[in-house]
């Protein structure tokens, strides 16, 4: 077996190492094999337990249910992942996808949108999918009732990507179990949760980060206020990408998620030009096949012994680690370090934006 | 009878002496009567034949049909006249009212669209006006079918303003009489063509600019693509005022013109409060009985004829006055006046956005 997917997979799956983390102790310690053996130092330093690491025979087991499963681990940094995804901060170390991995490496939009949606958004959303894969437009979305099974039916000739909040090999709703096992064949199936997972509430927001952070632009069809949609569109607007919405007649309660989005900046879009005219041409790197993403290279620490300095400067209010690095006056290299260790001492919480915050006991 | 009107009826009803020409034209002679009595020198000195006067007993006929008629005069520059509208370069030198004047000192909205509109988009006109009423502002609209007809009776009893297209004692469409007599009770009916006048095409875009200029923002509820609510649209825009629309679904055609007026930058609306929040608030000088207009100050010609040189600088290509003044070298007011001659001589033609041109022969 694959020594450096096994390390990967152990650290990814320990509790406690969110993608941040993961990305910091695998660029410092020079790779997944010197992370792992890292972590139990790092966090006696930071003052608490180490976590208990996912076990070498459990990886072991998963790689091979992957494998029984006929899926494939996409590995962060290296061959297909999505690149759009690696950009974001906290992208997923390692996704699981099952189906024509040719789909990512083209360029692709997120519909997303209400589960109970009308059947009118229903049938606006397929042909809107259905238009814009006739433009060789790859379409996201998330496997859900409603916008999203319309979406992907819309866009299963010419390429569709479904994520999905749980297990590569879990039907959810069950009523979608067709539609997946279709989009395995000709289709994608992307999920983060190890194989067997039955997703969660807890789950969803993670799943739509994806779905936001690997397409150009996520479109919005009938979404209602503080529903999952708009989340999707707000992670869309924080990774920098284009926040697109299809207008309704306000005396339709389903259309105001949507004319809100539009009156916060979203671009109101009524048809696959709208959309078109939107997104931004794929720039000329994005299909080449050399990846862009390079792991951090690690900073000298010189000796220097932040720890302390930085757990002072630290309250239950996130704060920017620049704020801190500032404050501190320390190498950046030796204040991210004490972060590592107090995150892996299970004493730090990692927001979004890349701020941190002690957590409270 | 009032000599001053007198003379201003006279000049407005003269062809060929537009709102822009009548400005400069009574800001350069002191006022009216010196206009007048200028008249067939400059046409003379602009190389054409004189423009034929509006008769005196002509003016004092149309006064007394106004008198007869219940209706008023309102001069810019003067009174009562919309201090909004009075912003505008070409805003109508005279304005006939009927009804509660006292609306013109009120901050106004307005509210257009489809004369075709859906039953369910009238009913949101109607709301809409109704809310703003309740909030103090005036609705304004065109007293046409539909979205007009819905706006004005939403608005009656906290007020409302219907600027029509033909004069002041024309109901246009005939089906609208009652409600155009209601508006003579308890609303305020506005227009600037001469009573009796039959409205014709060429007419409704003037109304448009009415409404835009007297208000502090312009409302499209349901509008076809290059319909004349997207015209009032462009002017308010045009006239610096906000924009705002009603979006409604991709799949109803009759959306498509408020839509796209929202991808070009319009703002959305759902309901009054999201008009409240568009429109800027009343500033305090608004409200004063000092009225802001001054005619403008004639500036020294210095015996700089300047004729020649414009004339050749001219040419059938719409190019901004400034551009004139600053290509001849001469002074500006030299410059104003030789453009004035040519005017009165019909041979120049004014467009938005203060350029000019040579008409074609």
């Amino acid at each position: 077996m694959n020594d450096d997917l096994i390390d990967r997979l152990r650290l990814v799956r320990t509790p406690g190492i969110g993608p941040v983390t993961y990305r910091q102790l695998v660029a410092r310690f020079g790779g997944p094999a010197g992370a792992l053996a890292a972590v139990p130092d790092l966090a006696r330093r930071g003052g608490g337990k180490a976590p208990r690491l996912f076990e070498r025979s459990d990886a072991e087991r998963e790689i091979a249910k992957v494998e029984e499963l006929s899926a494939k681990y996409l590995v962060l940094g290296q061959g297909l992942y999505p690149r759009l995804l690696a950009e974001q901060e906290d992208a997923p170390p390692l996704l699981l996808a099952k189906g024509d991995l040719n789909l990512l490496d083209r360029q692709a939009v997120a519909i997303v949108g209400a589960r109970n949606a009308s059947a009118a958004a229903c049938r606006f959303a397929r042909g809107l999918a259905h238009d814009l894969g006739r433009h060789d437009l790859v379409v996201v979305s998330g496997l859900a009732r409603g916008i999203d099974s319309a979406a992907h039916d819309g866009a299963l000739e010419s390429g569709t990507i479904g994520v999905i909040a749980g297990g590569i090999d879990v039907f959810y709703p069950p009523e979608n179990e067709q539609r997946q096992m279709a989009m395995y064949e000709r289709g994608l199936v992307v999920a983060e949760m190890p194989p067997g997972t039955e997703p969660r509430a807890r789950h969803f927001p993670y799943r739509n980060r994806i779905i936001a952070g690997m397409s150009t632009g996520t479109i919005v069809v009938e979404a209602a206020p503080r529903s999952g949609s708009l989340i999707t569109a707000r992670l869309a607007a924080e990774a920098g990408r284009e926040v697109m919405a299809v207008p309704g007649s306000p005396l339709d309660p389903r259309a105001q998620g949507c004319n809100q989005l539009i009156r916060d900046g979203a671009t109101l879009i009524q048809n696959a030009e709208d959309v078109l005219e939107t997104i931004r041409p794929i720039e000329p790197s994005f299909r080449s096949t050399t990846f862009a993403y390079e792991p951090l290279e690690p900073e000298p620490i010189n000796g220097h012994d932040a720890l302390g300095l930085v757990e002072e400067l630290l309250g239950p209010s996130p704060v920017p680690v620049d704020e801190i690095i500032r404050l501190s006056g320390a190498p950046s290299g030796a204040v991210q370090m004490a972060l590592l260790e107090l995150d892996l001492a299970g004493r730090l919480d990692r927001h979004a934006g890349g701020k941190v915050s002690l957590r409270a006991a």
